[in-house]
């Protein structure tokens, strides 16, 4: 894709990061929704005075928030007082590549009815992947500020061995932890045995449980229910990274006063400026593939 | 599954020492075909002085050479001087558990019309998964032993982002190579970078090319032509552990006075007492699965 | 040694940790000045209703704060309403092995002349280089929590490359950063390049500093003046773990609007249960010399 | 030091290798005794044709062979015919900076009475260090060959954790072995656990001695008598890397059928143009000191 402008419209402070990034990297950028971000008035390269109509109509692709919205009315705009209702905004959108995050179906169907490609980031499995260096090494902050020992020599479970699983336990392993990886499919405990963590079929985790100072839970489904949360050592730290309902019964963990961390969205909060730079790198494997 | 018999029949030395280790694991085993195998006289539990008809009718479960043959007339039998015609073998195992490596597909359908469940070893994804610590650490033997720099410090590429790929690179950069890796998939640079190696598009491969003291190539597709070969070092060592018909134009290799190592079928050769322990393992996968 | 009793006076949440292990060892302990450590109640081998008369005469080891004390005039007793005076106590206490942190020499002296034998665990090598783990966890920590980015991918400079550099480096490392250590002599740049990461002699500091995202100081001596703070990013983060006075020109730093976080005292704040297993770990130590 | 022209007479591969980094570093380089170094020939800065008076005349730098000599008459010349007397060279060389390896002291001091400045590049404790490298990465590709098992996932014990301890410990666990250290003193222990190894007191070694697959040695003291032999496990592999005498009694080894391998002097084997950098590295801080 040759074009060289690009209309960014709300977002957090990712997208104010990757609009000094694209800026950076040589692109004009138009702004809407983002007055309140004062590091992006000192470059005369991003141009931030214009109505959403201009905004809209200076480029063929349009970036929107991630997540796109939060409330399913109006777009997130933290960097701004303006509320912009989703449907008045893409309504005014029409053969444009439309890229954001989290954006629903019926949304996604009005906008593509109007000639516009749209491309939802939260569905790009680099990204995803990407994402994976933050949100490990949040759950690491975590683990260490949480726990009265380090995590060097600590036995520290990583329940799933899926994208973020994977990094994670390379990374705790990187700074000296025990590490234990738990996983119910036979590939998935052979990659474990390949990269040298201690492997655990999750029917026979019960047996194990009981010596474990740190448990991150990577799998959306309610693994550590009551009966299993009995197994623990008293002083054990959970951290669920399992988006809604998580895997631990938290009522219960509550009632037998385990300490359970439940930590979503790390990357943004982690780590902005880095998620930034990934977004920026998928953007571009983006301008690719529609060049 | 709840038998403890089992019955083998020929192969190599990865077979003599699963033999050694389902002994030592509670089963009774029945041999054929493997008398030169000094080490498995001395177990009682090891049963070597049967018929052929006899090893067979012994149990449920008949396992047989990895692989299961090289010239297609006779199964492989390094520990014997007996040549067991593969059609004789075959017409007399019915109505049993029957596992081997690499079976042909004519083979495998004989086998099924007697009534017989046909597994092959080398089409288990945990297996292949294993056997890649052993092939990363036999190619990191070589690299060692051809080049005269230590790898500690050699800028290292490893072609390919699959199964070897990834146990090669982790291993590398655990002796303190520095790891490039190259992929062709947005997804595949995207765990690159989360593993903290550097990443080469394919596309971009050549103009790194000079850089590199070793290349380790795991793609089985001609990557390394005359023109990539061109832009080495001229002491760069190349690694091919791809199978047939391998990454690198040899005969160009050979007039640019490159050196290639092609270097196959690692694991037996390299840690034939892993390679059985790796066995073993995803024999008892196979036992659950068809318990 | 044989002995199986330990008094112990002062001290805060490592002390009562490490009161939790002895006993669990099998010691009877005996203590004074931690009647607020309310897990202690509930194990009848720990005993705390005697006055420090009889704590002291109960045994012929004597464990006092780290630090021993923080005014120079009492003792520090957090776990304890009671102010309990250095002069008073060291005045009851003859012929006994007297262990403490950080104890002054006039201190010592006196202790000496009434026949103790004295010990300071700060001046225990195995303790320093133990306590290593849990500093640099710490500053992992800090340094995650306190950038924008992940340390992952990051450019982390650590000055200095004595215990803490050394161990601080192999973390770093761990977690995927890219580690710069700086030293003055030969036979560290040696060990640095040893062990894989970017050497950096101080007298050519200067003309790198520009690169790095974080940059953590050990050495006890300003480095980090005017001038040097003038070539770093703007958004480099400064952890600052050198006692006083620190490596860094802390006013000009602020100035510059450059962010320092002074570190000191981490392995009690980030890992008391693990700083308690190390004191027990020197203890045994020092149990086993003085047998 | 400021001048740019060296002598270097005789020497093995790896002072080969050094002559063509000076050459391309931009050093006048005045050889003898290295005829048969056909690489040496292709470049022009690089002067092989003089006798050695001109040679030695040619500048103020004599670079000798590492080690010097190896039967105490002649100087080492593996790519010359000629044989070059020990005192007839040194009784030539007056008033130089004299620098080789292993110089016996009776030659050290007859060079100094000449007025030379002597250097031993053996005992540069920067050249030690980086030559670990080279010394770990050969007793790997060791164990990797002798083994019938994968160093990773194998038990292996490094004994000594002096120089080449560290680095051999550090890769180990690079590549996935389960790495123990064995050492005497607290402080050695207490950096074994802060690197993450398993602490082994060499007066408690005897019980963990059956678990090992592989054993290197670095202790130029005999551990491994026959007692301690006794209880290793079978085809347990035993890497000597200490100099004369070693630390392994071979008789006994012998006759109980443990393999042991004696690998001295690695770096000048497994990697020639490493060590030649690292020979230069130490050079220049050579240079630097008595510039």
């Amino acid at each position: 894709m040759k074009e060289n402008k690009i209309s960014i419209i709300g977002g957090d402070l990712r997208i104010v990061k990757l609009i000094e990034i694209l800026s950076h990297d040589g692109y004009s950028v138009f702004t809407y929704g983002l007055e309140k971000a004062e590091n992006l008035k000192k470059d005369e390269k991003i141009v931030g005075d214009l109505s959403l109509e201009e905004v809209i109509a200076s480029s063929r692709i349009i970036i929107a928030p991630i997540p796109f919205s939060s409330n399913g009315i109006q777009i997130n705009t933290p960097f701004s007082d303006e509320k912009i209702a989703i449907e008045e905004l893409i309504s005014q959108i029409k053969n444009k590549i439309f890229i954001a995050g989290s954006i629903k179906l019926e949304i996604k169907e009005k906008l593509e009815q109007n000639g516009n490609m749209v491309i939802d980031l939260m569905q790009r499995e680099e990204l995803a992947v990407l994402n994976t260096v933050s949100t490990a090494e949040g759950a690491i902050q975590i683990a260490i500020e949480q726990t009265a020992r380090t995590i060097h020599g600590s036995k520290v479970l990583v329940m799933g061995f899926g994208r973020v699983g994977k990094i994670l336990a390379h990374m705790l392993e990187g700074i000296g932890a025990n590490v234990y990886c738990e996983a119910r499919k036979n590939t998935d405990i052979a990659w474990i045995k390949a990269y040298g963590y201690q492997a655990i079929y999750l029917n026979e985790l019960e047996k194990h449980l009981d010596k474990f100072d740190v448990i991150i839970n990577t799998i959306p489904s309610m693994i550590l229910d009551e009966k299993r949360l009995d197994r623990l050592k008293e002083d054990c730290l959970i951290i669920d990274l399992a988006s809604n309902p998580g895997g631990v019964d938290m009522k219960q963990a509550k009632q037998k006063g385990i300490k359970v961390i439940w930590a979503l969205s790390l990357p943004g909060k982690v780590a902005p400026i880095t998620s930034a730079e990934f977004i920026k790198e998928t953007l571009y494997n983006i301008f690719q593939e529609v060049s």
